[in-house]
């Protein structure tokens, strides 16, 4: 377990790469002093795995495997397989009963901000009045609010009910950024970007320790509760990738093996979503759309598809909200048809996801790196005690903003129904003026305050507060239609509807899911995987063709006032080496103007440099992660990493005459002839077989592409056998976030390690 | 427009590729005599058009347009862009008035062979009655059957009604086979597999002619009509690639570029799939984990998200079945929960759609191999007519499959309700066992004919029959599990329902849908694709799970007992060079064992081959794509295409000496100093760039996955800068389909060819 192994050398390590920016991908974790990396740490935090050199290990061991003799020769190759599904299904099922759990200690936490329960402390408002006949909104006469009984004055008894509202928020919110600044600085924020990264080849095992687990789980509960503008989706994730970690270690091949777990943290990602939004086929669509994971490995879609599946009925099974359903935010209440002119309004609701989206993702840039740059980075606990006492005391102030954003989001997609309760106010027609600018009021309270939070010392989510604003803006949106067509039924706009309008011919409860579809479009530039997550979520399945229409409308907008969706910006931010997977296109240039020369680059030159030089270049560039080899003619003999010089080096030692090895000469080819064999050390196992070459005249798009499909870490170029540069993939990275401007800002240790 | 040009030289025409083999792959269109491709073909049918290459082409074009001065420069890449979401736009428009216009038809035909309408001939039983109140299986008193007034005998009544079922079956089936052999044999069968192979670069513009496209259209329509057991799903994915073929040719951007070519065809497939199921994610989907194109191209991706949304549109707008609805066959009336026990059922049916699925798909291919060996082949039009007959007199005499398969589907998808009409006694609880029993031999009747009948000279899917299979066999489980439960209601594994059995518990029309998810699975061995089109076909949202784990299971089942799918098999059988998207795994072998070595190649010498003897070579390999060039040393220079030589040689002819020209050395490096300037002739550009080389001791599995990934047509194994050997996409496909026995056995020109 490489938990809390800080080290110096983090960088991508390639040869070429500059020293000086190296310096940016110090990890240090809480306190334990780094040391620089050692022959035999496989891969030090902060690299990024050889995807072929891995693959190579797995397939040989299981060639191993498979060559035993007799029947431990059938049974082990089952077992591995046996194995990997005990880790597929018991993430499923564990991330299952999490989301469960914490669905029901939110519930708790986010009550007892109002009251309790007569009949025991630990229950919440509905287990205290489960089997008691209560219309919504009202509670039951055993749940007390806050100073109910004793103190009779009306005012005093409202003072102190806003007193603790918010004092609670506060004490949620600061303890939740006590538990991740002092015990897993890691479990802060989404977590996406960083499983994003590491799904791509990134080493980040400081991510997925036990601790960073349990104290995301914990502070995620809290800083929910907390009423702070923020989601448990994107943190969901992360904790489903840190149990199926936890499941992982159990079993020595994926251990030993980087690739194999990063397939299972797919599978595992994909079933944090389908808990996260009860949607098993849209966890896997994200896996495939936003994590870009499963392109080409249906294998891993596969097993991805699985742990969703398994994870949703481990929901369902423990039913947190009592409703035997998967879907969070059911819609019933749609009218089967929708009219050609409603188009109109959702094109416009797209535009408007698509410019807020974008104005979202930019207030939240600014704010990141003023939090870097100025003192407020220093304090970050008292960031979060403040952020809690704005966001309650502002919130309290407004009704639609006072509740859960989950809970209003639910009502907000309903549909008013004469037979059912109205959700304060908001079916009343004659507060029609009045809920458009409240429910416009909230959304744009939430835009600051979400780009505030995300990004604060507590584990937080982008999903749900943005649905919550789309929401407010759709039903909005819907309440203005409705009432347009309320006073001109008769226009010519409207002639497909009814001329009668007591028949119900606009309904905003679907307003607002558009919304939520366009502003989730505009921050997160989804596709797919959104339209289906929001069909899954809303079971409007007739309304598909909308959704779709306002998700296109908003990404075009969106994509016109910046390239990148929020998780991208956060990445280049970090600069974490993940490649987008845009279709690159260049001006015209080759792979020569991406390339480090060849004069720039250290190389190893066989037959000339000694066992001496050889370990004072590995000490000098200790940042590299490996060199190429040349011969005399500036033939390319290979590549060889750090790691297997060091370990060629160390096999010396049992030679003859050890005394003398430091002024031997390298050679790699088996049958180098030119230096007499006591001058020379052989050091053909250190050289890496799975090198691609390319010409220096290939247009950069396809060396862009090469790394974005086959995951290397280095591409070679040569002429005719000579060696003329080479590519790293954080070159390829760097290029990638050119355009964007605060590329690597945040790229530095946190300023709130101890 | 290459329509109609058949050529010698149709391999993959690779060098090193076996001459005898490339006899296979002649494709000559009815008649018009086949000559060799000639320098200024740009990519002769049957060949595989060279990615990089086209991609390369695309990027100059672009520059060229953007380096445009002035208003130009804006205008010109703008245009180009509106230029292609014009034919995706155009391609969603058509394909969904098309599949809306091929519904009325098909409804239309089918209905004449019940009986005509009184009002005008050209009505079908559903427009003869409209607004007219009648029951379900009952026609209003305008329609009338064949022989109503006339003849008074039942006896007579009845064998003439027969009669005109199974001869208008005949009738319909052999004109549409006609139509098919004489105009346009390529447009039979479903087309998928064909599509796949296109989207992979193959080239086949034979398949994507108007002529095509109306013959495909038409014979769908009165193939569908004659009862024959087949569906329009895949055969409307072929059409809409037409169309956009079609639409694409209106643009020089598109004819001049395949690439962009096969990103348009894309997006046309999804609106294909779109428009036949009314299933917009679905087609998306589809195009995602079927056609696996749009991996990495989140471009393309979104091109076939608009035209699947566009399709749906549009047929949404004609309303064929007049019901305002774009799911095909609504599910309205199960209950929201199911039972942990139906589990048990359910896995069940998984398991027998796994079996009988890869039942279907190895009696497919024999059928196949059989037709193609045997005298049955050389009369295509005379095998519809028996087919059609047959399935026509033995669907005459079983009730449920006697109506149309989308029909039966949609009953046996729908629950018994006492307030509707009865679906042919299905709800009758007293026929429980002769229902079973009928569904079951329906099913079984439909498994030999669909095998059959996915092959013939006719227009044919293989979506619709299976689903009915399935769905029938589902239904009759479903039945069989709901009168188990009716007889010991209070036995411990039904303790979840009610014990009151009048009260349902179990849905059996549930379990229909569940057995064409099974059986789905197992003929096509889609996974994720295939729950979405069910859930958008049937709008089961609460019952996604059970979906999920009876398709995981059928995959499992249908995997155990062969590894391809419906089209991968035919794929193989036709040898197309597509490479299946599997995660290949070696066993130890490295690119040694897959490449050519270099002493089998055809080579160019640099500053040794003369003129002539290039001439020589060009004419005697003329299957050849092109040729790796080597310098005196063996050291590897490049790779020259056919094409570019034949243009270079052609260039010689207005230099001065043209007369001395054949005698000349062909040198390729610019600065070639060994031979003097007079007696040598420059081809250096003939030579492509983009190379992509490797050692061949990297492992096998790396280099399929590089085929797979970057569309290459050959990679270069090199050592030290010598050439060592070549692979080419033909070798890869080989190794990936020589586990199939049958791979290759139809790759012959259709003997019906006139």
């Amino acid at each position: 377990m490489s938990f809390g192994i800080g080290q110096s050398s983090s960088s991508l390590g390639v040869n070429g790469y500059d020293h000086h920016e190296a310096q940016q991908y110090e990890l240090t974790e809480y306190g334990l002093l780094s040391k620089p990396p050692q022959y035999g740490d496989k891969y030090p935090d902060g690299s990024s795995i050889d995807w072929l050199h891995e693959e190579a290990v797995e397939r040989e061991r299981s060639y191993a495997l498979q060559s035993e003799v007799g029947i431990r020769g059938a049974l082990l190759p089952a077992l591995d397989s046996v194995r990997m599904w005990i880790v597929v299904i018991a993430t499923g099922v564990a991330i299952g009963l999490v989301g469960a759990w914490l669905d029901l200690l939110v519930k708790w936490l986010g009550d007892i901000r109002e009251g309790w329960c007569e009949h025991g402390f630990f229950h919440n408002s509905v287990s205290c009045c489960a089997g008691l006949a209560t219309t919504v909104g009202e509670r039951c006469e055993f749940w007390m609010r806050w100073g109910d009984p004793s103190i009779q004055s009306m005012l005093g008894r409202s003072l102190l009910q806003a007193f603790i509202y918010v004092a609670l928020a506060v004490i949620f919110g600061g303890s939740s950024a006590l538990l991740v600044t002092r015990y897993a600085p890691y479990a802060f924020h989404t977590g996406i970007p960083e499983i994003k990264a590491i799904l791509s080849g990134y080493v980040f095992d400081a991510f997925l320790t036990p601790r960073t687990l349990l104290i995301k789980a914990l502070g995620l509960a809290l800083s929910v509760a907390s009423g702070l503008s923020l989601g448990k989706e994107g943190p969901l994730v992360h904790v489903s990738c840190c149990l199926a970690s936890l499941f992982s270690r159990m079993f020595t091949q994926f251990r030993r093996n980087e690739a194999s777990k990063r397939r299972l943290l797919a599978a595992a990602a994909a079933a944090g979503v389908s808990v996260a939004f009860g949607s098993p086929l849209g966890g896997v669509l994200f896996g495939l759309e936003e994590l870009d994971t499963f392109a080409n490995e249906t294998d891993v879609m596969w097993k991805g598809f699985v742990a969703s599946a398994v994870a949703a009925v481990a929901l369902q099974w423990v039913n947190p909200f009592g409703t035997a359903k998967l879907v969070l935010f059911q819609v019933t209440a749609f009218s089967d048809q929708w009219r050609g002119f409603e188009l109109i309004p959702w094109i416009g609701l797209g535009i408007i996801g698509g410019v807020l989206g974008s104005y979202l993702i930019r207030l939240n840039v600014e704010i990141a790196i003023y939090r870097r740059q100025s003192v407020v980075g220093d304090w970050p606990v008292l960031e979060v005690v403040g952020a809690s006492a704005i966001t309650a005391t502002l919130s309290y102030l407004v009704v639609f903003a006072r509740v859960p954003t989950s809970e209003l989001v639910a009502n907000l997609f309903q549909d008013c129904d004469p037979k059912k309760p109205d959700y304060h106010g908001l079916c009343n027609p004659s507060a029609m003026k009045e809920n458009i600018f409240l429910l416009i009021l909230t959304a744009f309270i939430k835009i600051p305050l979400t780009a505030w939070t995300f990004g604060m010392s507590v584990p937080a989510g982008m999903f749900l507060p943005t649905i919550g604003i789309g929401a407010c803006l759709g039903r909005a949106v819907g309440l203005i239609t409705q009432s347009l067509y309320r006073a001109y039924p008769k226009a010519w706009i409207f002639y497909s509807c009814p001329p009668d309008p007591s028949i119900r011919c606009i309904s905003p409860g679907f307003y607002a899911v558009i919304g939520a579809a366009g502003m989730l479009g505009g921050v997160t530039r989804m596709t797919i995987s959104l339209v289906v997550i929001l069909f899954e979520l809303t079971g409007a399945l007739s309304h598909v063709l909308p959704i779709m229409v306002c998700v296109m409308t908003s990404k075009w907008v969106g994509d016109a006032l910046g390239k990148d969706g929020i998780y991208s910006v956060w990445i280049a931010m970090k600069r974490y080496p993940w490649l987008p997977p845009v279709d690159y296109r260049d001006n015209g240039e080759t792979g020569a103007h991406l390339m480090t020369p060849v004069h720039r680059l250290i190389l190893i030159r066989e037959g000339q440099t000694t066992v001496k030089e050889l370990t004072k270049m590995l000490d000098e560039h200790n940042s590299f992660h490996g060199f190429p080899v040349i011969d005399s003619h500036q033939e390319f003999i290979g590549y060889a990493t750090r790691d297997s010089l060091l370990r060629a080096i160390d096999g010396t030692r049992f030679s003859d005459d050890y005394e003398n090895v430091h002024g031997k000469k390298c050679t790699f080819s088996k049958n180098f002839m030119r230096v007499p064999a006591r001058e020379r050390v052989d050091m053909s196992s250190a050289l890496e077989q799975t090198l691609i070459q390319l010409r220096k005249e290939v247009p950069q798009e396809l060396v862009v592409t090469m790394f974005q499909k086959l995951n290397t870490r280095q591409i070679f170029f040569t002429n005719a056998g000579k060696l003329t540069g080479m590519v790293t993939k954080r070159d390829v990275v760097t290029l990638l976030t050119s355009h964007f401007p605060h590329a690597g800002t945040l790229a530095k240790p946190l300023p709130h390690h101890t």
